[in-house]
């Protein structure tokens, strides 16, 4: 086996060669790319793509996986070597079953169909994007033709972003967390605004910047293995374990997004950071799935990030960084007004408590799109209906509506609910955590995030994609992804803030 | 014909893909890679490099490449597809003869000779590094054997750098050059000394480095399609004629290097911006030698950089933004300062009177161990012989001497003449374009570079490829490559500066 093993990966080690270089040719167009350089990369990005597909769909690395498989045989399934060869087969069928023309005629599509968007939302008009959306969905409807049936044609889609996760399980997830997280929002709307102007001043970029970087490095974000750069939207990227790379921007008119987004990414880079070196140039390398990396973001943005013991530790620092701006404001003001909730019409922008609306909505709407319930010519209609159901707010146009977000231009459907389930498997791990670690709080009011992050490499990171996201999360809480620490979760932070 | 050509570019951008995906991962190394880094980028770049010389060495390319030339058949051989044709042709006869086997080993001595190479400059101990320049000669000779036997052995060797060359007619060029080169700085010598303690002041590097840029904006250099970052080496690196990017770095204690680098990259840049764009993705694209590629980095950064001219435009406002380092140096100090003639021991750091012999010495150092009539072990004692005969200084110890240098180390014999050659072209073209722009000076005088950049752009870049260094040097002046005006230039510029 070792000889055939060895043989595989030496040829999906070139494949993963290929895809680093395809990310970092990406990073660099978003970070340092000469205005008249993206032709060019256009045509290098796609050759890169081509040749990654062809080296994986050869023949040969199919009868390799196949042989492996045989020999395997149920015996050892734990080690990373069955694991290697499970994501490997599960890559290559999905590879092998979607036409190479379909792929490029998906490019143009969504290309041409990214432009529309841009175009529509500007001008903020729907019907210009609408004939463009509705060849996206033809070709969706075509994608999920190629693979065998399942239980709902969207948990093909779903397969993508979270191998193994089922429609059927995140509408029973959804379904109970909605009401209940209607219901918090309508108890905190009850209650008296939080004021938080001063977030709202002109803070110095460079300042803010500094004070990011500040305390990524306490959260264990490894500099050597990582820099931050300015680009046009904050991400993460990663080229190896050994150099992962995030970006963050400055908006005036929110200045401490600056910050927040700067924790996020970090959360993401620490996940690719901490994945076991072993699995580099392999099929396991990375996050296993959008949901858990969000998992890992969310939480170093949220429930560290935005909780009281980080401010405890943090506040008096950047007091003394914005003396001018925050000398009267306490540190409980502080805290309320990084957490104040207010149901908004951009998911972006949504604070925790509304998070999970905004994306319940799109799943719902991308669910009945697929199931062919909704044709899209009433998407901003029904968009607005949902709008004002779960969160009280009502777009006043298409723009702040059903034409916000860039996903569904680019073909991606069956993306927005991993980011919701990012936020219920956070509270998850946070909860198991805390039995673990019972003084946590306490380490984090005094700016220690080495038990925390300890805790995440040993049951997290370093699995990279040996465990499909449920498996993960099951072997590490006991229990598959559920909404119920989240709202917990939820209730008591806002509760505490709010005096509900 | 047109159908096989069409294939024909058709695999060979594909090649061209992958070699500037290579240029651009080669770039962010230098410039962004965090240091842990290293290892995955050498994976991605021997991947790529090694899929790129499978891409260009198939029997189909091979096929077409033959097909193509027999109907072509010497009809139209001024033709853009003709000259295509031939440069894919030479390149890939020289890749078929290569075994890839070498190549790997090649990489592997190299890389072990660098690292010997570092220690032994650092200690300045040549015995260390011996045998692993040893070892990298004996892959010399053995590349030489690959091919047909040429005039010379050191041919081969050449022609990588300079195609069509021949090491006679270098050699015919550096013998009538050196005794003229070694008499203009004897009388120099005789002559006072420059005082120039002005120039090696803190000068702020901010500054510094946003007056370049003011510099090489007003020659030319088009920001829409190119930037500048800092790296430890500077250089030009193009993806694209679209994208193509320059570095810098700051010395302490030499700062106005900082400013000559910058016109000296944006030389090089220019002419790669300035590529036919039909040529983007074909054999064609990119300077066509390192020499002309030398001749137009050398033209911007002294022909015209270091000319009085040239200062009576930039001083006043060089003088603005140093004024306490600056005030009481007039134009002519100023001017007489950045020219000032000094016989040294390092090549990189030579004025451009010196400058030659250090390469001629390399030159006939190169020639001597390629015919076998030099043992390394001897290098050092000849090294400092013929510093003291060309330059009349011996160098203290072997890393200010023999070590100094970092191509031998990487295999990289029969580089270092194109130097000089860049530097004789600058002259040549310059006797020309002054021919016809016979107020040039007037113009550069007024800080207007348009005419010049014009000039370069018809006469040189946009031919990329098409022509062999020879052919295009004689094709725009008439005469082959010839030191007679670089001398005319020398002796002009220094007798007027020291009064001869």
């Amino acid at each position: 086996m070792s000889e055939k093993l060895n043989r595989l990966k030496e040829m999906l080690g070139e494949v993963s060669d290929l895809n680093n270089a395809v990310s970092v040719l990406g990073w660099d167009q978003q970070v340092n790319m000469p205005p008249a350089g993206g032709e060019a990369r256009g045509q290098q990005l796609g050759t890169l793509g081509k040749i990654a597909l062809e080296k994986f769909t050869t023949d040969e690395v199919g009868k390799l996986i196949d042989d492996l498989k045989q020999e395997l045989n149920g015996s050892d399934s734990a080690s990373d070597a069955a694991a290697l060869i499970r994501v490997a087969a599960r890559d290559y069928d999905k590879f092998k079953r979607v036409p190479p023309e379909f792929i490029s005629e998906r490019a143009v599509v969504s290309s041409k169909a990214f432009e529309a968007w841009r175009q529509a939302r500007a001008k903020s008009d729907f019907s210009t994007f609408q004939p463009h959306l509705e060849k996206v969905l033809e070709l969706v409807h075509q994608y999920i033709s190629f693979f065998p049936p399942a239980d709902h044609p969207y948990d093909t889609l779903l397969n993508d972003f979270e191998p193994g996760m089922k429609t059927a399980d995140v509408k029973t997830i959804f379904d109970g967390l909605r009401p209940k997280q209607v219901e918090l929002i309508k108890a905190i709307a009850s209650q008296k605004q939080i004021k938080d102007d001063f977030l709202y001043k002109n803070y110095n970029e460079k300042k803010l910047m500094d004070f990011s970087e500040n305390v990524i490095t306490k959260f264990g974000y490894d500099w050597s293995r990582g820099r931050q750069d300015k680009a046009p939207h904050p991400f993460a990227s990663s080229f190896s374990v050994n150099d992962v790379r995030i970006t963050t921007r400055f908006e005036a008119d929110s200045p401490l997004a600056t910050l927040f987004s700067t924790l996020h990414e970090s959360g993401h880079a620490m996940y690719e950071q901490g994945v076991d070196p072993d699995y580099e140039r392999t099929p396991l390398a990375g996050g296993t799935s959008l949901a858990v990396h969000e998992s890992q973001s969310r939480m170093w943005e949220n429930l560290v990030g935005r909780s009281l013991p980080f401010w405890e530790h943090f506040y008096p620092a950047l007091k003394k960084t914005f003396p001018r701006k925050l000398e009267v404001v306490s540190l409980k003001s502080f805290y309320k007004a990084i957490n104040k909730v207010e149901p908004s019409l951009i998911r972006v922008n949504a604070d925790e408590a509304t998070y999970n609306l905004h994306i319940m909505l799109r799943l719902e709407l991308e669910i009945a799109m697929v199931e062919g319930k909704l044709a899209i010519k009433d998407l901003p209609e029904i968009w607005n209906t949902k709008m004002q159901e779960y969160l009280g707010v009502t777009p006043p146009n298409d723009a702040k509506g059903v034409l916000q977000d860039i996903h569904w231009s680019g073909g991606m459907i069956g993306y927005f609910s991993t980011y919701a389930l990012g936020n219920l498997i956070s509270a998850q791990l946070w909860e198991k955590i805390n039995q673990d670690i019972p003084d946590l709080d306490s380490q984090i009011r005094k700016g220690d995030f080495g038990q925390l992050l300890d805790w995440l490499r040993r049951n997290i990171h370093k699995y990279g994609k040996k465990y499909e996201p449920q498996t993960l999360v099951e072997k590490v809480t006991g229990s598959k992804i559920t909404y119920e620490p989240y709202i917990r979760y939820l209730t008591k932070k806002f509760g505490e803030i709010y005096g509900l």
